[in-house]
């Protein structure tokens, strides 16, 4: 028997962004305050979220699986962690069972005192480190990656907690947007390239930072600006200072925030997400028009795109696809005569105003096809005359290693066929993608990609992989651990 | 400490229907597709939702509070509503707490077998009946009307259920729409006036009832017609008989399902809701136009007005506001510090878009008009120059007593100012609601509101009831009860 | 996969009282008295319990299943049970299924007022008068015999309530002890036979009715005399009145009352219930004594007869078998390996104390026999060298009709077997049961039971019903109904 | 409001053990055993429990809080446990706040493999140690410590588990008997004075090491010997080895596990606890008898010197005291009217059996001396003529820091008044303890205490800490953390 959660009814069919990052020091509210970041950053990760806070003499942690709303909507939960200071943490698993150990921040006592870590992205040479620091005693407890960096940072001989950090930092390879808190500091770094974000904020004098520029409007928090590639911000009483302590690397940020992570609502590198997601969908109109009656997006994270690509055509946009806004935590389908509803429980085509018209099908990406081809099929039980989907991205062929959870590249659809294949396989009558070039053009590159220095990562559209992919190549497969299984 | 249920942010500003009906006969999963007929109509009710299904020997019943999925999605519960009919229910509470006992169907054993019913509407004389009926030794066990028609039905002295039923029901005075199950029928009845909507479908051969067609298309049956008003149907392994028991009335069905509460993906009455929609925002349009460059829909319910009135008005119409679609269950405000939040939690401007800008945001409709102050707030915090509020309806001025939660009257913004008065409380630079003549256009009537014979019950708007109030004439305040309290 | 609830290890072979009643009035905190009387009799019913409370004004209901202290443990139930009286009942299913809608004390609007019953016992004609009434248009709601007797009353042409009560309850055949509430009265009634207990109270002069005086402990309340056969008292403002409406009938109380359901501390018909089963021990043993080494009691209801016995045959008592007194709620046995487990997870053998012994096992009464042979298998494991069991009661031979739970006669080890061929099944080298003259004398009978006019309801352990059974000659199967199922 | 926790209503008058242990190699049904070990030695501690199992290639680690029952009573998580070899722990928290880190076992990986580690006792040098380790970079999760134990061992310079755990453990100060699991060995080991218990056993060919015999019953198992103190079993497939690895010391085993600890039914040390018992009984009729007429026991604990006395002092031993066993989760007293209820919730005297007696009222220990008043006052309301109380034990004067909870001194009642202010505290007739040589004869040692090498650890009753208190000498109070608070 199948359990469907019906609350992420495409969610085989898209990349999850792993993780949300967000801090804050010096306001009385900093917990309260944090658990709203989270919240506004919890299309980040769903699985759990934590929260680190220190009021000065003492750390508080408190980590819960599922919603940040359901974890940390509780005031009582909010008042144990005490404190003007707080990082917290969102998570979508990419390494280690979803389990409570597994939940960020991490926590541990150092000689330094306390530290606490959270960070969105992935390590690829975690493994390799981690055999290491367990050769010299280090003992694990976690599958996590930040736990490498807090043996970095414990067996480091630097003599402050920060510059410990950075020579924790330079060990390690990867991507990775990380917040920490220390008795006296909040900090944050972007890795060399900058593939993860990271923005900075202010509540009223109090230093943020988070993932996103949503998590600043639900506090009224000022924007202040991106945290740099390879910058360290430490904010203490005395005010924040930025270091650069890395050597300096090409900027290589991740192109698919613009096209499915990022709310449409933030501004993402200075960019609102919502806009270079229309403007996706105008150049795809104009590299791949075809004549409809109606553009239709697929709800909710095509609807950008589809009205960029409806203005740019001149057709109607109409929403041919109705969501139940109203679900459940989950829907076990009770028996193989209806098995295949599947999408239906979350949507429904809207047939009075699909019936009879040729239909333009706009979603942001394709990644297994699997939900696409019930899309269609429901579009032409409607009434659809025809059917032809526009895709505002270029075909995901490639896993990606740097944060995002990828399936296994022989499950996407765009590594196993060609367009045509695809066309066919989801069953449209044409079916085309954004190019590269287009979809740089919509990100506000007017030339298009360089090839020589590419201005985004496009590892998973292109196979060009900016950061060495250390453990792979030492024959590690990412997410495998030797010892530990069912852990807690 | 303020609790907010963050799932429903705007649900104080909204009525809410209260009830949606489900019933099928003839298939072998039976139950399992009418928890999922009641999980397509969970806009119509999401307090609590019950099933009875007859298998030939035994009636089975399940109740349970919140949300379909998580009462019936599991198939364990699925497997014990055995048999090839069923009926179902999602309750929004109108009258009585909403605790187990008061969840329909109401089942009861009569003299000629078992009865299951369920309804969605409001009896106005189900108080004068109760009296009644207690004083000649009935026992009432819920504060549901339903309990008053099946005592009726018990003291009948017809001798089938179906007669005893057209014996109750000519009893009493309310709109309804009827579902019923006895142990050799399925039995659909609409109220003299057609309030409220009941439509026949069929899937494979087995006939079902549903309050919309959107529980049809989950199921992929097939829409057959609309139950006629004052018509019953009473399906038998011998097919599907209609009835016209009641005296002729003049049809009246509500006009608010056009402008809220069915799910815009029905045919209701035969109109598209979706289309109507639209076609309100386009009849906004032309009747209160004004300069500005985006016309912005309040999510979710806005959206097909604003699509219809932005085509009008030749306007780009843009997603201004941006939903959180990851909540919980609750967010309790952790502090006085932000308190003021509210509305942030669910929803962020599009600052993106919005900033510089005239700004038309475009609503279906206002009750207490708090949490348009909200948002019209967050959309000058985020830049717009100037806001205007469309709403596509005319002004809620009165409550509804035919099933329909709505405040008391001195609650609605519109009963206690006049537009002016509303524009000014709500910070608008400028108001405007949909006429009367309006909305009939939009709904079809091309010469507008027939004084002398309304097409439509549209009592909320214009306080013309047309079924008689039988207890509040008497007296009554529709939800006392003279005994029970704090029930179960 | 076998589940066993590990909380009553033996309660598969033990009868089971069905139910405990208690109320108050006028006594400020009436319903957490009822709530700590109902904790003191958890005893007679563990599946679920009620509260009705009145405060002047309206009726207030709260139910739950389980315990007393789960369901009325927190103070927030309490507080909404308000007013200075209250009625309680605590359930353990005879008829019906254990659901919250058939946990008693029912409550129901009549035309003169609110009434809340709840009753500890069974009535044999229930199902007749159910038929009758719903021929004439009841609408039944549980499948409760407490809901006969408020139809009954509904439908009575007395003018009071009490009038009606006396007026249903002429019309009912059974055994039972009830308690019921109306606005202006607490009442207590025993049937003629008064084959169930209840017992008169006094906290601080409000009048307190309880099923044993142990309810009345907890409370420190004083015990003024045992309610009579057949007598009905009247609470009011005005003091307690008794009326003795019913053909007087021969006392009949229940002998099992002495052997196992009442708690050893409370007095029943005003003979400590411990001080009578240590007697039950002494005839035992002066009956049917055999060599041995030590006297061991079956934890813990054969602890006093084992004294008595220990005594009177001038053996050491001591714990032979220990109790594991820290359980969960249910521990489901793994696997295959180790599924003869069973009664070791509550009860090892004292090895220290058995081995190289001749053990006497003292229990109160079998009724299968299944835990009794593995309880022999676990002291021959031990080490004891001989086992002989000696039962402080007759063989249970026969079902019991008047308000326990018994399984049926073909279930019963005695009704299938003799002594001799028991002793084989058991195990043990010698068996014995008290004889029903011992018992009688036990019970403060000092001549025996007299055949012409027994003293005792005895029918389970001699097959001498007293009072009629009338549904069970008419056909009907005690617990059978005929249209309800899984309900709820 | 008083939140009364129920089920231990004795607990603030009683010593608390802190926990138990099991361990089983080369069983197909390891973890299911294991499960049920636990369950057995429930009463070493019932706030949570783990399991580590080994399955030849993974080792798989639940922890949950709460019961063993309910954490492992369902077989989908025993099923998880995989594998052959397994240990667990209950847990009684001495050190460190009761959250789901701080339950043990413990698990590491380690440069050899991985550690499971659990333990009962406390180590007295375990804050120097923990501050050592940090400053080489030690990174500690938990408040346990066990951590402290396994980062010794990671960075020991031995070649194997086994021998790295002994290197760790010569550093460590304190009481423990620690059961290990490495992917080879089942390791249990107990300090060189042996102060905590634990027991080789053998199930078909497994080795099995439990904290008490009880737990070799109920799977079965025979006792094979007890570990000895300084001794170190090492079970492989190649058969269980014994190392002496410690410089050798008096044996001194903690006589409170006689006294109130152990279960009554388990051997230790070789003697059934259940026979020492009753020989304290004996002693203390000998030593204070007094004129009564009857001997009542605290249940339950108490029944053991009660029969020991009674039989000694030829006075009739009965139950004066009631338990209601069935009790849920807690009870919290409602108004203040009944607040004095406490101990009556689950105790009730059996009048019948008291009133107008002379009462022995028999105690193993008195801790604070809170509940022995209201058990006194509740005999003197059932209207005992005299109460003389006797302690099976001498007065616990003093804390304890080798694995038992104690108050601090002053909250200890026999540290703050001498015998005769003990008395009128209680309110007894009389008051007497077992003195301590009357203690040690019933342990067996005919003799009594030798003063110049005591036979046991009774460091609670005489002050005499045979183990230097290294932490507490150096200022650390046993239970403060310096960083950590409110831990997950």
């Amino acid at each position: 028997m199948t359990r469907f959660v019906i609350d992420h009814p495409f969610a085989g069919d898209k990349l999850r962004e792993e993780c949300g990052v967000f801090g804050i020091k010096g306001n009385e509210s900093a917990s309260a305050h944090t658990a709203l970041g989270l919240h506004a950053l919890q299309h980040r990760g769903q699985e759990a979220a934590g929260i680190v806070s220190f009021n000065g003499g003492q750390f508080h942690v408190q980590r819960s699986l599922g919603l940040v709303a359901d974890g940390f909507g509780d005031p009582k939960v909010i008042e144990q962690l005490k404190g003007a200071s707080a990082i917290g943490h969102n998570r979508y698993a990419t390494t280690g069972d979803t389990i409570l150990r597994n939940v960020q921040p991490i926590f541990v006592e150092t000689s330094m005192g306390g530290l606490a870590l959270a960070h969105n992205g992935n390590l690829t040479n975690a493994h390799l480190l981690r055999r290491e620091l367990v050769q010299k005693g280090a003992l694990f407890q976690s599958t996590l990656d930040t736990e490498v960096i807090v043996h970095l940072v414990a067996l480091s001989e630097f003599s402050t907690l920060p510059d410990r950090l950075i020579d924790a930092l330079k060990q390690v390879v990867g991507a990775y947007s990380l917040v920490a808190l220390t008795d006296s500091a909040l900090i944050g770094v972007r890795d060399p390239m900058g593939v993860r974000p990271l923005v900075l904020g202010d509540l009223q004098g109090a230093p943020v930072l988070a993932s996103e520029t949503c998590a600043l409007d639900i506090l009224g928090a000022d924007w202040v600006r991106d945290i740099e590639p390879g910058e360290m911000v430490i904010a203490t009483d005395d005010g924040v200072q930025s270091l650069k302590p890395f050597e300096p690397e090409p900027e290589r940020f991740c192109v698919f925030e613009y096209i499915y992570f990022a709310r449409p609502d933030s501004m993402v590198e200075e960019r609102n997400v919502y806009d270079v997601r229309k403007h996706m969908g105008r150049e795809l109109a104009r590299e791949s028009g075809v004549p409809a009656d109606i553009v239709v997006p697929v709800p909710d994270s095509g609807v950008p795109a589809a009205l960029g690509y409806a203005d740019e055509a001149s057709l109607p946009f109409d929403l041919g696809i109705i969501r139940n806004h109203y679900v459940g935590r989950t829907f076990i389908e009770p028996t193989d005569h209806i098995r295949h509803l599947g999408v239906k429980l979350k949507h429904n085509a809207n047939r009075g105003q699909v019936a009879g018209k040729r239909v333009i099908l706009i979603d942001d990406s394709i990644v297994r096809g699997t939900t696409s081809t019930k899309i269609v099929t429901m579009m032409r039980e409607a009434g659809a005359t025809e059917v032809h989907m526009r895709i505002a991205s270029p075909p995901t062929t490639h896993s990606c290693f740097y944060g995002v959870d990828t399936p296994s590249r022989k499950e996407l659809l765009a590594a196993r066929m060609d367009v045509e294949e695809m066309r066919s396989f989801i069953g449209v009558d044409s079916l085309a993608f954004l190019s590269v070039d287009g979809l740089y053009r919509a990100a506000g590159q007017a030339g298009g990609r360089l090839s020589n220095q590419p201005q985004y990562c496009d590892a998973c559209l292109t196979g060009d992989y900016p950061i060495p992919l250390v453990d792979r190549e030492g024959g590690h497969d990412a997410n495998q651990l030797s010892l530990l299984h069912d852990y807690e």
